[in-house]
């Protein structure tokens, strides 16, 4: 729907020159002291260590001594709930839904609150690390509107759900029944094209299956196939959550399978992200897998809601899709390099405490989660290889000793620990230069 | 040794005024919106809705609107490890201490490298929520000292230890054997004595049963006695290192026995802080609450050396002395309110994968582990009921959304979860403010 050439066009052509580090794969991180990162009309050209000839006519912008690494990857992260992250964290999902977010979320139907609300959302993504990140709204047509102007705005690209719920909300959040929240969709669809934004896509957003009749889930479908939307939704992420699903879905052989029955799990033309997995076994992750669907990984939030600790080493033996997500406000921080350690760290309590047979995430492994493995739902991002859209972040370290740090890496690990979202000093999507 | 009344004395009288929150015990959270908290020379008398006629003389200072907390106490820290805090997480205890830990702390023999890395430590100390801290140096006396003297100069209440280790370390750091490390440690306490510091106490140090040999450990006893001094240690923190104490120590029953069997667990006249405590079972507890042990618990450190997830709830149970640990740098944040943060989210991590019966630490349960949990190792502190020394730290959290905290227990539970360190308006050590 949107069209990214537009963008490239719009981009600058560069030279970036600092300490570059970037995923080429799971395993394998590149870092280039003092190199130069190419930037052609949006696109990577990729990292040298002397510029070559052909590049010396584009202007140069020296961050020497400076980090330069790709933008990070938001898979999976809730606008409406950034007004009370860190509060609340005494429940499980269920509990917590009911308690703390969805009377917030009620508040949207007020755009001035939502203006308030998503004006701190959209600063706050923009100073971080983050250059793409999917996003919930809330059911509300209007406050979703505005959080996707602002994100427009921003130079950010996203995407953006409008919620569907129709079951399970208190009155003052639910839609009235599957009729008036499909059509309420169709008007925010069709308002989201006539728009014409160049950086903000809207993705077809169910909440969950709790909170999706039968009916919604059918008629999504059609939306789905219709508008050709992408689809985020949440899966498996807490044990009676898992319970009350088969209760609601007798028909479906596992979660995931409720939203396939549905017609919204991934396959050709539907690209799909399920946040969390916690307890998604072999059968479910092989369905996911044949489906291509992307894992979010939320470990901040799995976490704080105490959900557990997602199988993500066994997902990537599998092969399987992986990005990672803040899940704001189950997560309280909207920070991706935090999500980094955090994943690192939970998958260190796994190891010790579930499966010594799944060895934890290193932090090269987090990283490229956090960039290549969800950058690659919009294809070519998260990384520097020739070909790459130009997400790129210049990070500050000076002010930390450089004698414990002689490498890039253990220099990427150290901002990754210390959350060095305010250390961003520069911040490019796609090729454009965005003001922080 | 050191004379608290000298502080006190010198300490002023005064009325805080502001949203003042504090723990009475560890599941009763005190909050005052708007309340007087009154000190008279270093002491708290108090916190009131209305002002007493009989301290309306005193001076007020108005901080109205922002969070008063007793200031945090970080029960458990390495100061030469800071500097490479956030690097080489990717090794357990021993690999990491031989590969990390013991290199860079080699480097202090260096005064003018220490002085450095010292200072940034105690800025770092100084300018977050921590009040009073206990806290490992290296085995030199020369930095040791320093050390010392400039937490002296900070206004911190600390006990500072050399480091005791004369064996299973690298040459350029290991005392040379037990007579050695006995006379260095003589002649670190007979300066620390000479010098009177107001605020800064020495603690014994032996860095754990791997590093010290018996006769060393029976040396540091008869220190301990002539000297009457604090201990502090690591215990029980990780498999292969409770094996090699099993190993070094066949005489004792458990890992904490060694130390009692060498004079130096705690009883009268030896306050007593072990570190960790993640395998400490039933009896090795039931050892520690007889002898009025400490423990330190350091949930970020567990977590990042994959050590596992202390039973704290056990030992809350049990009414064992527990008080919370930053422990730079196996733990990389210095900061007391994300070590709080920390020690709730993998409590709910052990009740989810390991002990269903262990229900998670609350917030105010952490903040107590925090504040009055850690603080009661120097008697009477941690909070601000009448007669407690008056350590309180005033926070900002204007810039945050009201609407979504309407009470100050969820503001204090949103600080602690931003990891406020930096909104640090304000900091009173035994009624003294501290220059930020």
């Amino acid at each position: 729907m949107t069209n990214y050439a537009l963008l490239a066009s719009a981009a600058e052509s560069f030279v970036l020159k600092g300490d570059i580090v970037y995923c080429k794969g799971p395993q394998e991180l590149v870092s280039v002291e003092g190199g130069y990162l190419v930037c052609v009309e949006g696109r990577s050209q990729g990292v040298f260590e002397q510029l070559p000839e052909r590049y010396s006519g584009l202007p140069l912008r020296d961050w020497s001594g400076k980090l330069v690494i790709p933008g990070l990857i938001d898979l999976h992260t809730h606008a409406p709930q950034f007004a009370f992250r860190g509060i609340g964290m005494d429940l499980e999902l269920l509990d917590w839904l009911q308690t703390y977010t969805f009377p917030e979320e009620a508040r949207y139907r007020d755009l001035a609150y939502a203006r308030e609300a998503y004006e701190a959302f959209v600063r706050e993504l923009v100073h971080g690390a983050t250059t793409r990140a999917v996003v919930f709204a809330t059911v509300h047509v209007p406050a979703t509107m505005l959080l996707m102007e602002l994100l427009e705005a921003s130079g950010l690209i996203t995407m953006v759900g409008k919620v569907n719920m129709d079951r399970n909300a208190p009155d003052n959040l639910s839609e009235l029944d599957a009729k008036s929240s499909l059509a309420a969709t169709r008007a925010w669809l069709d308002e989201a094209c006539r728009r014409e934004f160049k950086r903000t896509l809207p993705i077809l957003t169910p909440r969950f299956v709790p909170s999706c009749s039968d009916e919604l889930l059918a008629g999504l479908a059609d939306a789905q196939r219709q508008y050709e939307l992408p689809v985020q939704s949440h899966l498996s992420e807490n044990p009676a959550e898992i319970r009350w699903v088969a209760e609601l879905r007798p028909d479906a052989r596992c979660y995931a399978d409720a939203y396939l029955r549905s017609g919204l799990l991934g396959g050709a033309g539907c690209p799909t992200i399920m946040a969390h997995c916690v307890y998604t076994d072999p059968d479910e992750a092989a369905l996911l897998k044949q489906r291509e669907v992307y894992v979010a990984h939320c470990p901040t939030s799995n976490t704080c809601l105490a959900s557990g600790i997602a199988p993500v080493r066994e997902f990537l033996v599998a092969g399987m899709r992986v990005g990672l997500g803040t899940d704001v406000a189950g997560g309280y921080s909207p920070s991706m390099l935090h999500a980094v350690a955090e994943a690192v760290k939970v998958s260190k309590l796994r190891w010790r405490l579930v499966d010594q047979c799944a060895p934890p995430l290193t932090v090269t492994e987090a990283f490229y989660l956090a960039t290549r493995g969800g950058g690659s739902f919009w294809g070519e991002v998260g990384s520097f290889e020739p070909g790459f859209e130009f997400d790129a972040v210049v990070l500050n370290d000076d002010d930390l000793p450089q004698a414990c740090a002689d490498t890039l890496a253990s220099r990427l690990e150290r901002l990754i620990y210390l959350d060095a979202g305010s250390r961003v000093l520069e911040k490019y999507v796609a090729g454009t230069r965005i003001g922080l």
